[in-house]
């Protein structure tokens, strides 16, 4: 049976490797006698799963002991609310740059959390084409909250907005997470949904480092009293182990660490990325035919969103697209158009599967 | 290679001719050309996979259209939280029935998120080995909370408590959900971590009787404001899909939710469940070598914890056990022992080597 081209926006195609690797492992693992879907989370086997996956992804981002790794449930949809719950205290403002959809459910719920939110830049002027540039912080922030890819509008940072001192720079990087090697030193809170680029859906990665952790572990944060299951201490405490992980999802998440370990690392995969974005900003480069919708500068090489110059042709270029095995290509309901994730695992071969299959419909319905 | 003997408390034991059907289908689930882990949450695939996961359930447990079902992430210890949000509104008062440590940590939840709690009865007086029968109320109830088999303790509800029709009643079911039939519809909210009896650990199943949704719809509740991702209001409204939902681990669950309709549903794995409990509370009620726990009437049929009369024997029995393929029968790090946890999936074959090691140390250990 053939695999198809997926181009799904998460839960998105995997290293067919890692899935092969898995499949063999499922029924007995590595001769543990269980499956690691029945392995306790208190057992040895599952301790050096774990063990191994945060150690391979420290080594891979250059992430030193002043950080801690967390694996959670709950989406960055959770963590839209666990940071500003933790990390903004009474007095304090909650600092955002608002480049989307996600980026403005992550300043919704700063408000409901009942905290004070300033928008320190924002390209909603200009529908989300762009990355602000410049921005604003308000009086005393407790943070900068940045989303590094847009999902949906297929923008990316590819610079780090420099913060003073002592503003924690805070990062959903969902879909971009280790798609290319950055100063994740400069970051003070990392999170990102596995689904996109590192494994199966129901699993989050959170990285802290370990100032803002002893802040929160001395009182002198806004996090004393909050719920349990709200509060980073509880996992830190715990070493995400406070309550049963989603132990097979962070099983599988390890294997894909260690698929672009071999793959040259964050360095290799970058130069992956980039041949594939060529590739396919190439092709409507080229053309009128297509319409690239984000300024070039800010173009992600994750979520490629274009238009037909037509768009009465958008629902027929899907249609045949997907008659041709090429997955997940409509865009987000709520912009509409065609887009393309290309995240980590997506082969360049799908990607040129993909191109070829642009130029021939542009041939045949110019 | 040989499969061990699986008594975890959870993750735990799944039948392996479903690991096997996972395994088959893994790198390209049923022709589809993807992984389920690979499949958009909002792809025809995975809305099919949902809907029947989704409609098993309710056939098993024998309800009907007048309850919902979500498939959610964060364990029990996310609806500890989420119940009383949502269901305690001012002026009210949680109740709950205290059977043990994981009720006294829902019970820790209600009063954190600043609710009123009473303590409708509680085993804390016997160190948690029976289960009360009876219970008194409080003024203006919210709900009445029981945990219907208690993991740690190894006690369990064969009754449903009779609570006025106008105070809803809400189980954690965790670790004896669909182990016999029952009286479903005389919750208006179960859940249950699908961990122990239903699948691998990351999907929390949520069962919520309509008429509690509409209320939670109208505003007579305190739902209203609520953090998004802690409103059942949210994800009923999508259907369990606001956010990426655990996908690959609700497919698991569809699966074994299959093989339970396959044995025979509830009552067939019922008769299997008391087939196992049998051999087992047989060899130490038929000896003074080993001492159940608990009550003879509130035993636990899926958590089976004892003693050794004499307990320096302990360390190696559970050591000469693990070395004969017998896993994870060390009792919980809180109240120490042995403890073989039998759930569904668990082969009679496996109850029947342990009991057949246990007259054997016996005899050697006199």
């Amino acid at each position: 049976m053939e695999r198809k081209h997926n181009f799904y926006a998460g839960p998105a195609v995997l290293p067919v490797e890692v899935l092969e690797e898995v499949q063999k492992d499922l029924v007995n693992y590595q001769g543990c006698g269980v499956s690691v879907m029945e392995m306790s989370h208190r057992s040895k086997d599952f301790q050096a799963i774990i063990d191994d996956g945060m150690a391979t992804l420290k080594k891979l981002m250059g992430i030193g002991d002043n950080f801690e790794v967390l694996f959670l449930q709950g989406g960055a949809s959770t963590q839209f609310l666990m940071v500003p719950m933790n990390l903004c205290a009474d007095g304090k403002v909650a600092n955002y740059i608002d480049t989307g959809a996600w980026a403005t459910k992550a300043i919704k719920e700063a408000e409901k959390a009942g905290k004070k939110v300033h928008i320190a830049a924002t390209s909603k002027d200009k529908d989300f084409t762009y990355i602000p540039k410049e921005f604003k912080l308000s009086e005393n922030p407790a943070y900068l909250h940045i989303t590094t890819n847009n999902t949906i509008r297929g923008s990316e940072y590819h610079h780090i907005p420099e913060v003073p001192a002592d503003v924690p720079l805070i990062a959903d990087m969902s879909s971009n997470f280790l798609s290319k090697p950055m100063d994740f030193n400069k970051f003070s809170l990392i999170y990102a949904g596995a689904q996109k680029n590192i494994g199966p859906a129901g699993c989050t990665v959170v990285i802290i480092r370990k100032d803002l952790i002893e802040k929160l572990n001395t009182g002198t944060s806004c996090a004393a009293g909050l719920p349990t299951m709200l509060s980073y201490k509880t996992h830190l405490d715990k070493g995400s182990l406070f309550n049963t992980p989603p132990s097979f999802t962070i099983y599988v998440i390890s294997r894909v660490l260690a698929w672009i370990e071999r793959n040259g690392g964050l360095e290799g995969i970058k130069k992956i990325n980039e041949e594939k974005g060529a590739e396919l900003y190439g092709v409507f480069d080229s053309s009128d035919f297509y319409n690239g919708t984000v300024v070039k500068e800010d173009r992600s090489l994750m979520n490629v969103p274009f238009r037909l110059a037509n768009t009465d042709l958008e629902p027929k270029f899907i249609e045949e697209a997907t008659s041709k095995g090429m997955l997940g290509l409509k865009g987000h309901r709520s912009v509409g158009g065609v887009r393309a994730s290309i995240y980590n695992a997506c082969p360049l071969a799908s990607v040129k599967a993909l191109c070829d299959f642009m130029k021939e419909f542009e041939k045949n319905n110019k």
